[in-house]
Protein backbone atom coordinates (compact mmCIF):
# COMPACT_ATOMS: atom_id res chain seq x y z
CA UNK A 1 0.00 0.00 0.00
CA UNK A 2 1.23 3.72 -0.87
CA UNK A 3 1.90 6.28 1.62
CA UNK A 4 -1.15 8.29 -0.42
CA UNK A 5 -3.10 5.31 0.75
CA UNK A 6 -1.55 5.07 4.14
CA UNK A 7 -2.25 8.81 4.78
CA UNK A 8 -5.84 8.57 3.55
CA UNK A 9 -6.72 5.48 6.09
CA UNK A 10 -4.61 8.02 8.74
CA UNK A 11 -7.36 11.04 8.48
CA UNK A 12 -10.02 8.91 9.22
CA UNK A 13 -8.10 7.48 12.41
CA UNK A 14 -9.13 8.84 16.12
CA UNK A 15 -5.68 8.14 17.36
CA UNK A 16 -6.35 6.42 20.58
CA UNK A 17 -4.89 5.58 24.21
CA UNK A 18 -7.35 4.62 26.72
CA UNK A 19 -5.34 2.42 28.71
CA UNK A 20 -6.09 3.17 32.62
CA UNK A 21 -2.57 3.40 33.27
CA UNK A 22 -1.42 5.82 30.86
CA UNK A 23 0.58 9.07 31.56
CA UNK A 24 0.67 12.06 30.60
CA UNK A 25 3.80 12.22 28.82
CA UNK A 26 1.96 9.88 26.69
CA UNK A 27 -0.76 11.77 25.80
CA UNK A 28 1.76 14.62 25.09
CA UNK A 29 3.27 12.09 23.10
CA UNK A 30 -0.10 10.52 21.23
CA UNK A 31 -1.52 14.19 20.30
CA UNK A 32 2.32 14.77 18.63
CA UNK A 33 1.65 11.58 16.89
CA UNK A 34 -1.83 12.03 15.75
CA UNK A 35 -0.59 15.93 14.31
CA UNK A 36 2.15 14.55 11.79
CA UNK A 37 -0.43 11.70 10.43
CA UNK A 38 -2.99 14.01 10.15
CA UNK A 39 -5.22 12.00 11.87
CA UNK A 40 -8.97 12.67 12.73
CA UNK A 41 -9.01 13.19 16.55
CA UNK A 42 -7.23 11.94 20.01
CA UNK A 43 -8.68 9.92 21.63
CA UNK A 44 -8.28 9.54 25.59
CA UNK A 45 -9.62 9.24 28.54
CA UNK A 46 -11.63 11.97 30.29
CA UNK A 47 -9.25 12.73 33.36
CA UNK A 48 -6.99 13.55 30.52
CA UNK A 49 -8.57 15.92 28.22
CA UNK A 50 -7.83 19.13 29.74
CA UNK A 51 -4.15 17.61 29.05
CA UNK A 52 -5.07 16.80 25.92
CA UNK A 53 -6.33 20.11 25.08
CA UNK A 54 -3.95 22.31 26.30
CA UNK A 55 -1.49 20.39 23.84
CA UNK A 56 -3.15 20.28 20.95
CA UNK A 57 -4.53 23.88 21.00
CA UNK A 58 -7.44 23.38 18.53
CA UNK A 59 -5.19 21.99 15.87
CA UNK A 60 -7.06 18.56 16.36
CA UNK A 61 -10.46 17.91 18.00
CA UNK A 62 -10.14 15.56 21.51
CA UNK A 63 -12.01 12.68 21.60
CA UNK A 64 -13.20 11.61 25.15
CA UNK A 65 -15.44 8.11 26.17
CA UNK A 66 -18.16 8.50 28.22
CA UNK A 67 -19.48 5.28 30.83
CA UNK A 68 -16.25 3.70 29.60
CA UNK A 69 -15.61 0.97 29.06
CA UNK A 70 -18.39 -0.99 30.58
CA UNK A 71 -21.60 1.10 29.85
CA UNK A 72 -23.58 0.45 33.17
CA UNK A 73 -23.06 3.71 34.65
CA UNK A 74 -26.81 5.71 35.42
CA UNK A 75 -28.36 8.52 32.67
CA UNK A 76 -27.46 10.88 34.85
CA UNK A 77 -23.93 10.16 34.97
CA UNK A 78 -23.01 9.78 31.85
CA UNK A 79 -24.77 13.23 31.10
CA UNK A 80 -22.81 14.78 33.53
CA UNK A 81 -19.64 13.01 32.56
CA UNK A 82 -20.29 14.43 28.84
CA UNK A 83 -20.43 18.42 29.86
CA UNK A 84 -17.47 17.89 32.24
CA UNK A 85 -15.65 16.31 29.10
CA UNK A 86 -16.83 19.16 27.00
CA UNK A 87 -16.20 22.12 30.03
CA UNK A 88 -12.43 20.37 29.70
CA UNK A 89 -12.10 20.56 26.29
CA UNK A 90 -13.83 17.75 24.40
CA UNK A 91 -15.03 17.52 20.76
CA UNK A 92 -16.19 14.65 20.19
CA UNK A 93 -17.87 12.10 22.22
CA UNK A 94 -18.04 8.18 22.24
CA UNK A 95 -20.79 6.76 25.30
CA UNK A 96 -20.92 3.18 26.04
CA UNK A 97 -24.77 2.18 25.55
CA UNK A 98 -25.97 -0.05 28.81
CA UNK A 99 -25.67 -3.45 27.48
CA UNK A 100 -27.51 -4.98 30.14
CA UNK A 101 -30.81 -2.75 29.11
CA UNK A 102 -30.13 -3.90 25.23
CA UNK A 103 -29.69 -7.96 26.45
CA UNK A 104 -33.02 -7.37 28.20
CA UNK A 105 -34.40 -5.37 25.53
CA UNK A 106 -35.15 -2.24 27.23
CA UNK A 107 -34.37 -0.16 23.57
CA UNK A 108 -36.75 3.22 24.86
CA UNK A 109 -34.49 2.92 27.80
CA UNK A 110 -31.19 2.86 25.30
CA UNK A 111 -32.37 5.45 23.13
CA UNK A 112 -33.71 8.00 25.51
CA UNK A 113 -30.42 7.93 27.50
CA UNK A 114 -28.47 8.23 23.85
CA UNK A 115 -30.76 11.27 23.27
CA UNK A 116 -30.11 12.54 26.71
CA UNK A 117 -26.48 12.35 26.15
CA UNK A 118 -26.92 13.59 22.70
CA UNK A 119 -28.61 17.37 23.98
CA UNK A 120 -25.55 17.57 26.26
CA UNK A 121 -22.95 17.09 23.38
CA UNK A 122 -24.53 20.67 22.62
CA UNK A 123 -24.07 19.44 18.83
CA UNK A 124 -20.64 17.88 19.00
CA UNK A 125 -20.02 14.68 17.38
CA UNK A 126 -21.38 11.83 19.77
CA UNK A 127 -20.42 8.08 19.15
CA UNK A 128 -22.50 5.68 20.71
CA UNK A 129 -20.34 2.07 21.29
CA UNK A 130 -22.58 -0.93 21.23
CA UNK A 131 -19.78 -3.86 21.97
CA UNK A 132 -20.89 -5.40 19.13
CA UNK A 133 -19.49 -8.81 20.36
CA UNK A 134 -21.83 -9.03 23.15
CA UNK A 135 -25.29 -8.88 21.04
CA UNK A 136 -26.26 -11.67 18.56
CA UNK A 137 -27.45 -10.36 15.42
CA UNK A 138 -31.04 -8.96 16.25
CA UNK A 139 -29.59 -6.95 19.30
CA UNK A 140 -27.11 -5.27 16.35
CA UNK A 141 -30.03 -4.55 14.73
CA UNK A 142 -32.19 -3.50 17.00
CA UNK A 143 -29.02 -1.14 18.04
CA UNK A 144 -28.69 0.26 14.94
CA UNK A 145 -32.34 1.47 15.25
CA UNK A 146 -31.64 3.09 18.45
CA UNK A 147 -28.92 4.78 17.84
CA UNK A 148 -30.04 6.27 14.77
CA UNK A 149 -34.09 7.06 16.61
CA UNK A 150 -31.89 8.99 19.21
CA UNK A 151 -30.27 11.28 16.71
CA UNK A 152 -26.74 9.92 17.24
CA UNK A 153 -24.02 10.81 14.55
CA UNK A 154 -22.16 7.99 15.10
CA UNK A 155 -22.45 4.27 15.72
CA UNK A 156 -19.18 2.57 17.08
CA UNK A 157 -18.41 -1.06 17.09
CA UNK A 158 -16.52 -2.20 20.65
CA UNK A 159 -14.71 -0.51 23.03
CA UNK A 160 -11.58 -2.32 22.68
CA UNK A 161 -12.01 -3.59 26.30
CA UNK A 162 -14.52 -6.72 25.81
CA UNK A 163 -13.90 -9.80 24.01
CA UNK A 164 -13.90 -8.54 20.78
CA UNK A 165 -13.05 -5.53 18.70
CA UNK A 166 -14.24 -4.72 15.22
CA UNK A 167 -14.92 -6.96 12.49
CA UNK A 168 -15.61 -6.13 8.43
CA UNK A 169 -19.22 -8.12 9.01
CA UNK A 170 -20.46 -5.81 11.94
CA UNK A 171 -20.01 -3.04 9.78
CA UNK A 172 -21.40 -3.88 7.00
CA UNK A 173 -24.50 -5.10 8.92
CA UNK A 174 -24.25 -1.54 10.18
CA UNK A 175 -24.34 0.19 7.14
CA UNK A 176 -27.23 -2.46 5.75
CA UNK A 177 -29.09 -0.86 8.80
CA UNK A 178 -28.34 2.54 8.40
CA UNK A 179 -27.42 3.66 5.21
CA UNK A 180 -25.94 7.15 5.26
CA UNK A 181 -27.67 8.16 8.02
CA UNK A 182 -25.28 7.41 10.72
CA UNK A 183 -21.96 6.57 10.49
CA UNK A 184 -20.26 3.77 11.76
CA UNK A 185 -17.22 3.97 13.70
CA UNK A 186 -14.91 0.71 13.78
CA UNK A 187 -12.84 0.19 16.35
CA UNK A 188 -10.39 -2.57 18.67
CA UNK A 189 -8.05 -5.02 17.57
CA UNK A 190 -7.25 -2.90 14.15
CA UNK A 191 -3.53 -3.64 13.86
CA UNK A 192 -2.58 -3.38 10.33
CA UNK A 193 -3.37 -0.71 7.54
CA UNK A 194 -5.16 -4.01 5.33
CA UNK A 195 -7.54 -4.10 8.32
CA UNK A 196 -7.77 -0.85 8.62
CA UNK A 197 -8.80 -0.35 4.69
CA UNK A 198 -11.12 -3.29 4.38
CA UNK A 199 -13.34 -1.83 7.43
CA UNK A 200 -13.56 1.42 5.57
CA UNK A 201 -14.55 -0.35 2.44
CA UNK A 202 -17.28 -1.69 4.42
CA UNK A 203 -18.51 1.49 5.28
CA UNK A 204 -16.95 2.74 7.98
CA UNK A 205 -15.93 6.48 8.31
CA UNK A 206 -13.94 6.45 11.24
CA UNK A 207 -11.08 3.71 13.02
CA UNK A 208 -10.49 3.90 16.56
CA UNK A 209 -6.91 2.30 17.25
CA UNK A 210 -3.38 3.16 18.26
CA UNK A 211 -1.55 1.49 16.32
CA UNK A 212 -1.62 2.91 12.88
CA UNK A 213 0.01 5.92 13.56
CA UNK A 214 2.75 4.83 15.18
CA UNK A 215 2.88 1.79 12.64
CA UNK A 216 3.37 4.63 9.92
CA UNK A 217 5.54 6.84 11.92
CA UNK A 218 7.95 3.54 12.43
CA UNK A 219 7.87 2.75 8.96
CA UNK A 220 8.57 6.31 7.81
CA UNK A 221 11.55 6.91 10.74
CA UNK A 222 10.40 9.89 12.07
CA UNK A 223 10.07 8.01 15.13
CA UNK A 224 10.99 4.25 16.89
CA UNK B 1 -13.51 -27.21 55.28
CA UNK B 2 -16.63 -27.29 57.12
CA UNK B 3 -19.77 -25.51 55.92
CA UNK B 4 -19.34 -23.63 59.62
CA UNK B 5 -16.25 -22.16 58.38
CA UNK B 6 -17.95 -21.62 54.83
CA UNK B 7 -20.36 -19.70 56.26
CA UNK B 8 -18.02 -17.50 57.98
CA UNK B 9 -16.06 -16.94 54.89
CA UNK B 10 -19.46 -15.97 53.43
CA UNK B 11 -20.03 -13.34 55.68
CA UNK B 12 -16.75 -11.98 54.22
CA UNK B 13 -18.26 -11.81 50.83
CA UNK B 14 -19.34 -9.03 48.79
CA UNK B 15 -21.39 -11.02 46.95
CA UNK B 16 -20.17 -9.44 43.43
CA UNK B 17 -22.26 -9.37 39.73
CA UNK B 18 -20.75 -6.29 37.54
CA UNK B 19 -20.72 -7.83 33.92
CA UNK B 20 -21.79 -5.30 31.32
CA UNK B 21 -24.34 -7.91 30.00
CA UNK B 22 -25.45 -8.11 33.16
CA UNK B 23 -29.42 -8.22 33.43
CA UNK B 24 -32.34 -7.50 36.04
CA UNK B 25 -33.44 -11.15 36.57
CA UNK B 26 -29.28 -11.87 37.27
CA UNK B 27 -29.56 -9.13 39.84
CA UNK B 28 -32.32 -10.24 41.20
CA UNK B 29 -30.97 -13.98 41.64
CA UNK B 30 -27.26 -12.42 43.00
CA UNK B 31 -29.66 -10.59 45.59
CA UNK B 32 -31.47 -13.69 46.75
CA UNK B 33 -28.07 -15.55 46.57
CA UNK B 34 -26.47 -13.00 49.05
CA UNK B 35 -29.15 -13.00 51.58
CA UNK B 36 -29.52 -16.88 51.47
CA UNK B 37 -25.37 -17.23 52.17
CA UNK B 38 -25.33 -14.36 54.82
CA UNK B 39 -23.03 -12.49 52.65
CA UNK B 40 -21.65 -8.80 53.54
CA UNK B 41 -23.08 -7.16 50.61
CA UNK B 42 -23.90 -7.23 46.88
CA UNK B 43 -22.01 -5.36 44.85
CA UNK B 44 -23.43 -4.65 41.17
CA UNK B 45 -22.94 -1.76 38.65
CA UNK B 46 -24.31 1.79 39.45
CA UNK B 47 -27.22 1.39 36.37
CA UNK B 48 -28.05 -1.80 39.02
CA UNK B 49 -28.45 -0.09 42.43
CA UNK B 50 -32.31 1.08 42.77
CA UNK B 51 -32.84 -2.20 41.41
CA UNK B 52 -30.54 -3.92 44.37
CA UNK B 53 -31.67 -2.25 46.95
CA UNK B 54 -35.76 -2.73 45.73
CA UNK B 55 -34.80 -6.17 45.96
CA UNK B 56 -33.10 -6.32 49.67
CA UNK B 57 -35.39 -3.57 51.20
CA UNK B 58 -32.44 -2.94 53.93
CA UNK B 59 -31.90 -6.48 54.21
CA UNK B 60 -28.38 -6.21 53.10
CA UNK B 61 -26.46 -3.13 52.04
CA UNK B 62 -25.95 -2.31 48.40
CA UNK B 63 -22.04 -1.85 47.09
CA UNK B 64 -21.28 0.20 43.67
CA UNK B 65 -18.87 0.69 41.72
CA UNK B 66 -17.46 4.53 40.86
CA UNK B 67 -15.26 5.53 38.01
CA UNK B 68 -15.03 1.65 37.43
CA UNK B 69 -13.13 0.18 36.25
CA UNK B 70 -10.51 2.10 34.35
CA UNK B 71 -10.50 4.48 37.00
CA UNK B 72 -9.72 7.81 34.78
CA UNK B 73 -12.91 9.48 35.04
CA UNK B 74 -12.66 12.95 36.45
CA UNK B 75 -12.96 13.66 40.24
CA UNK B 76 -15.77 15.91 40.03
CA UNK B 77 -17.32 13.16 38.14
CA UNK B 78 -16.32 10.16 40.19
CA UNK B 79 -17.95 12.53 43.33
CA UNK B 80 -21.34 13.09 41.20
CA UNK B 81 -21.55 9.14 40.67
CA UNK B 82 -21.08 8.55 44.10
CA UNK B 83 -23.55 11.24 45.04
CA UNK B 84 -25.82 9.64 42.47
CA UNK B 85 -25.20 5.92 43.54
CA UNK B 86 -26.34 6.52 47.45
CA UNK B 87 -29.57 8.65 46.11
CA UNK B 88 -30.58 5.69 44.46
CA UNK B 89 -29.50 3.34 48.05
CA UNK B 90 -25.76 2.33 47.61
CA UNK B 91 -24.70 1.91 51.36
CA UNK B 92 -21.14 0.89 50.39
CA UNK B 93 -18.85 2.74 47.72
CA UNK B 94 -15.72 1.12 45.79
CA UNK B 95 -14.13 3.63 43.65
CA UNK B 96 -11.31 3.30 41.97
CA UNK B 97 -8.43 5.59 41.98
CA UNK B 98 -6.49 7.06 38.76
CA UNK B 99 -3.91 4.68 37.68
CA UNK B 100 -1.87 6.97 35.70
CA UNK B 101 -1.95 9.54 38.42
CA UNK B 102 -0.15 6.73 40.28
CA UNK B 103 2.07 5.56 37.63
CA UNK B 104 3.18 9.57 37.43
CA UNK B 105 3.69 9.63 41.12
CA UNK B 106 0.73 12.33 41.87
CA UNK B 107 0.09 11.04 45.13
CA UNK B 108 -1.01 14.21 46.75
CA UNK B 109 -3.89 14.44 43.69
CA UNK B 110 -4.65 10.41 44.14
CA UNK B 111 -5.23 11.64 48.12
CA UNK B 112 -7.16 14.78 47.43
CA UNK B 113 -9.51 12.60 44.73
CA UNK B 114 -10.05 9.77 47.46
CA UNK B 115 -10.76 12.49 49.95
CA UNK B 116 -13.57 13.89 47.96
CA UNK B 117 -15.11 11.07 47.02
CA UNK B 118 -15.50 9.98 51.13
CA UNK B 119 -16.86 13.20 52.02
CA UNK B 120 -19.52 12.84 49.33
CA UNK B 121 -19.84 9.02 51.10
CA UNK B 122 -21.34 11.03 53.98
CA UNK B 123 -20.25 8.43 56.67
CA UNK B 124 -20.54 5.59 54.59
CA UNK B 125 -18.21 2.67 53.65
CA UNK B 126 -15.49 3.48 51.13
CA UNK B 127 -13.50 1.41 49.67
CA UNK B 128 -10.21 2.60 47.29
CA UNK B 129 -9.72 -0.12 44.41
CA UNK B 130 -6.15 0.43 43.56
CA UNK B 131 -5.45 -2.30 41.03
CA UNK B 132 -2.48 -3.79 42.47
CA UNK B 133 -1.61 -6.21 39.52
CA UNK B 134 -0.66 -2.34 37.55
CA UNK B 135 1.54 -1.38 40.63
CA UNK B 136 5.29 -2.11 41.26
CA UNK B 137 5.82 -2.64 45.13
CA UNK B 138 7.14 1.17 45.71
CA UNK B 139 3.59 2.16 44.05
CA UNK B 140 1.39 -0.31 46.54
CA UNK B 141 3.45 1.15 49.19
CA UNK B 142 2.34 4.92 48.18
CA UNK B 143 -1.40 3.65 47.43
CA UNK B 144 -1.16 2.46 51.27
CA UNK B 145 -0.31 5.71 52.30
CA UNK B 146 -2.86 7.93 50.21
CA UNK B 147 -5.34 5.86 50.72
CA UNK B 148 -4.99 6.07 54.92
CA UNK B 149 -4.36 9.83 54.37
CA UNK B 150 -7.28 10.08 52.41
CA UNK B 151 -9.34 8.87 55.52
CA UNK B 152 -10.75 5.64 53.31
CA UNK B 153 -12.00 2.71 55.14
CA UNK B 154 -10.61 -0.05 52.85
CA UNK B 155 -7.75 -0.29 50.37
CA UNK B 156 -9.46 -3.25 48.02
CA UNK B 157 -6.82 -4.80 45.24
CA UNK B 158 -8.09 -5.15 42.48
CA UNK B 159 -11.25 -4.50 39.42
CA UNK B 160 -11.12 -7.79 38.27
CA UNK B 161 -11.22 -6.62 35.01
CA UNK B 162 -7.37 -5.77 34.67
CA UNK B 163 -4.32 -8.52 34.03
CA UNK B 164 -4.69 -9.91 37.78
CA UNK B 165 -6.63 -10.17 40.38
CA UNK B 166 -6.21 -10.45 44.65
CA UNK B 167 -2.82 -12.38 45.88
CA UNK B 168 -2.00 -13.43 48.85
CA UNK B 169 0.95 -11.19 48.85
CA UNK B 170 -0.61 -7.99 47.81
CA UNK B 171 -3.05 -8.70 51.18
CA UNK B 172 0.24 -8.92 53.22
CA UNK B 173 2.27 -6.09 51.62
CA UNK B 174 -1.10 -4.08 52.57
CA UNK B 175 -1.43 -5.39 55.40
CA UNK B 176 1.88 -4.40 56.65
CA UNK B 177 1.57 -1.17 55.51
CA UNK B 178 -1.74 -0.69 57.13
CA UNK B 179 -2.17 -2.32 60.74
CA UNK B 180 -5.81 -2.00 61.57
CA UNK B 181 -5.86 1.43 60.29
CA UNK B 182 -7.68 0.66 56.92
CA UNK B 183 -9.26 -2.40 56.20
CA UNK B 184 -8.32 -4.65 53.31
CA UNK B 185 -10.53 -5.92 50.76
CA UNK B 186 -9.31 -8.81 48.19
CA UNK B 187 -11.35 -9.44 45.21
CA UNK B 188 -10.56 -10.58 41.50
CA UNK B 189 -10.02 -13.81 40.43
CA UNK B 190 -11.18 -15.80 43.67
CA UNK B 191 -12.35 -19.09 43.12
CA UNK B 192 -12.80 -21.57 46.34
CA UNK B 193 -13.14 -21.15 49.61
CA UNK B 194 -9.10 -22.59 50.03
CA UNK B 195 -7.97 -18.93 48.57
CA UNK B 196 -10.79 -16.90 50.45
CA UNK B 197 -9.51 -18.56 54.13
CA UNK B 198 -6.17 -17.62 52.48
CA UNK B 199 -6.60 -14.13 51.50
CA UNK B 200 -9.06 -13.55 55.03
CA UNK B 201 -5.66 -14.90 56.96
CA UNK B 202 -3.10 -13.06 55.52
CA UNK B 203 -5.61 -9.85 56.84
CA UNK B 204 -8.35 -9.59 54.26
CA UNK B 205 -11.87 -8.52 55.85
CA UNK B 206 -13.57 -8.65 53.19
CA UNK B 207 -13.85 -10.38 49.94
CA UNK B 208 -15.29 -9.47 46.35
CA UNK B 209 -16.23 -12.39 44.00
CA UNK B 210 -18.55 -14.00 42.52
CA UNK B 211 -18.27 -17.89 42.82
CA UNK B 212 -18.27 -18.52 46.65
CA UNK B 213 -21.96 -18.19 46.84
CA UNK B 214 -22.66 -20.10 44.44
CA UNK B 215 -20.42 -22.53 45.29
CA UNK B 216 -21.59 -23.24 48.76
CA UNK B 217 -25.30 -23.29 47.07
CA UNK B 218 -24.57 -25.80 44.64
CA UNK B 219 -22.76 -28.38 47.09
CA UNK B 220 -25.79 -27.87 49.77
CA UNK B 221 -28.26 -28.40 46.65
CA UNK B 222 -29.93 -25.10 47.34
CA UNK B 223 -29.54 -24.22 43.73
CA UNK B 224 -28.08 -25.71 40.29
Amino acid sequence: MDNVEKKWILSHVDHTLLKPECTAAQIEALCGQAVQCGCASVCVPPSRVAAAAACLKGGLPVCTVIGFPNGCMTTPVKVFETENAIENGAAEIDMVADIGWMKEGRWAQVEEEIRRVKAACGGRILKVIVEACLLNQEEKKAACRAVAAAGADYIKTSTGFSTGGATAEDVALFKSQLGDGVKIKAAGGISDFQAARELLHCGADRLGTSRLARLFLEESGAER
